[in-house]
């Protein structure tokens, strides 16, 4: 519902929700539905026409959604295995991130090509935006293009993001390079907005952690034992949530 | 490996480790391998006979492995559907709990029957030592039979632990009934073990939650976003570790 604003008599559904109404929930005129903008804003709403493919509804009340986390976080994560990434994105939408960077890195274990696809992009997007009607939110976390690790970084660092590295607990976190800043502690002051890296199954490698830690990357430890690597995400958040508030 | 001892010559395989040794792994008579007994010990080994349905291994040096989380926490979980449930004893045992008690409650919506017998508890059991395996942990969680939520909290309470409850985004945290004991704080002091209580879909029962607060049960918050069922467990655990320490 990217186009929906009170007041503004009856607004057609996107395809995809259209078809969901009519043919999966069976809605017809006169229905009460609840639609939401993706963008932090929420409706009670009527249908007032239903056919197979389009359906128009009529807004009344806005609604509270659930609060947002009070850090903007980005989670860049290494490509995961088919399924795995779907989980990984449904997950971190539950967990109330604002954005999934989906990274390519030295040690990522599947072909890249198909993942790059605008094919891949659009389905983690339906993955997202079913993951929000399922948890409450009315924020869609926006999904990036897949990018070099470096390319990942860099919009980081535009954003002005805090950087945060999940390190394996086998990996070496290396020495502070020659001219990094000093990095914060995790917890306080409380960024306004952070990147947490989440790296793929084979760990980042030295160059890979040299370059996040170059930028004053904090290291987030997890424990000692190793976690199945889409659960990492998971685990992240839940640490960071706890540290931040939710 | 329940009988593993350093020096104690040839030690005798497990049914089912002997099988994957010798038919999955496909090791004969002077592999390597790593055995541990479930309990926190480990060892370096080598096979000395491996047959089709049998192998022994004579235990070399005792190897360190994963620390073990400072709390011993149980997971009090209300029965979920099918593979979640193993999900859920997986990810419970790379998350460093001693136990996994599965509970019956009035919200649970499985049938109970097919649960309760033994097989599924065996069952659990093979998830527990796969993920300990998996993740280094040479500490096998036990698997308690499945049991009413009173029994969970007579249990927890033999055993002295803290309690902490998991609730629902929407549900209400009824005010203490009269004669239980004021909680103390979540983080500190850090208890020797907990049993962390993590309700079905359909939430705990306010005489559920009841019951627990009277036995000063603490609640544990998890933001406002509605979780997956089976990620609730990992969310929760995730969160008690940043506080206590991995």
């Amino acid at each position: 519902m990217p186009d929906a604003r009170p007041g503004a008599g009856a607004i057609a559904l996107p395809g995809d929700e259209a078809r969901h109404l009519s043919r999966v929930l069976r809605l017809g005129t006169g229905a009460r539905v609840r639609v939401f903008d993706g963008a932090g804003h929420e409706w009670d709403a009527r249908v007032v026409h239903a056919a197979r493919d389009e359906a128009r509804v009529a807004l009344d009340e806005a609604v509270a959604p659930a609060a947002e986390p009070p850090v903007r976080v980005t989670l860049a994560v290494a490509l995961l295995k088919g399924a795995q990434m779907d989980d990984v994105v449904r997950d971190a939408t539950m967990l109330g991130v604002v954005a999934v960077a989906p990274v390519e890195s030295a040690h990522v274990a599947v072909a890249a090509a198909g993942r790059r696809s605008a094919a891949a992009t659009a389905r983690w997007r339906r993955v997202a935006v079913a993951a929000a009607k399922q948890c409450g939110r009315a924020v869609v976390p926006a999904i990036a293009p897949v990018a070099p690790l470096a390319e990942a970084l860099a919009s980081a660092s535009a954003r002005g993001d805090a950087l945060v590295v999940c390190v394996e607990p086998r990996a070496g976190w290396p020495a502070a390079p020659a001219g990094a800043s000093a990095p914060a502690a995790l917890d306080a002051p409380r960024p306004a907005a952070a990147t947490v890296l989440v790296g793929p199954e084979g760990g980042w490698t030295a160059d890979e952690l040299d370059a996040a830690r170059r930028l004053g990357a904090r290291r987030l430890d997890l424990g000692p034992r190793t976690l199945r690597a889409e659960a990492v995400p998971i685990v992240a958040l839940a640490s960071l949530w706890t540290r931040w508030g939710w």
